[in-house]
């Protein structure tokens, strides 16, 4: 069976999409993917739609439940790459791809999830000094 | 026509192959990628072959032949995630694909890129600084 391969580079996952997204190859990458953020711990996942003429319903949801599942896992999912014919086709269909962020191409996805986790540590370090703040004011 | 994307991350080119190298698709490859040398400047090239089942003798061909034109361009050509079956049935075919450099996975090959391009880049400085030396030694 044809599968989808998970590559590693630094804390980040890239999946090159460029075979067709039938059931079970959908199925094994989910599975392949989730199972490498867990062994990996990375918090971030890139998937390249560059090589796809066509982007359908089922290959919408997929792409949604891969982000789905990897939120979970506290990775996020940006989908780059996108053929500009494809976006036109994906909306005149009605699928705007909720809950899915972009970017125009891998460095900017890069990019993107690196900024985004930097301000998701930033809220982290925010919170943590919150009881301290408070800490003091009673005393 | 099917395609093999191109991705750009910093200073490589990554390319993923998970489809049936014909040889239109081989052709589109070689020159999509010498492009895409020449229009970023890039001088790394890796080769992603982790979602291959078989590389007979003409990929073996196709592979050998990106590296010759990225050499001449400047770039350098890394070979990565080959199977072990794929490996072992290389050898057996009598082909030990020469010239081209592997590593086992994409992180151990941008290593070995970066590695190789510093010691490029340290001969150069040796070779830059010896007339300097020179003119040192007779004055």
């Amino acid at each position: 069976m044809e599968r989808v391969p998970v590559l590693k580079i630094g804390d980040i996952l890239l999946v090159s999409i460029q075979i067709d997204m039938e059931d079970q190859v959908a199925l094994q990458l989910q599975e392949d993917l989730a199972d490498r953020i867990v062994a990996t711990g990375c918090h971030g996942v890139i998937i390249d739609i560059s090589a796809l003429d066509i982007v359908d319903s089922f290959v919408g949801r997929t792409l949604a439940t891969i982000a789905s599942v990897s939120r979970v896992l506290d990775a996020e999912t940006v989908v780059v790459g996108m053929r500009p014919a494809v976006a036109i086709t994906l909306v005149e269909l009605g699928l705007s791809l909720p809950g899915i962020r972009t970017a125009l191409n891998v460095e900017l996805g890069i990019e993107l999830l690196a900024r985004s986790r930097q301000d998701e540590l930033t809220e982290l370090d925010f919170d943590e000094d919150e009881p301290d703040a408070a800490a003091v004011s009673t005393s």
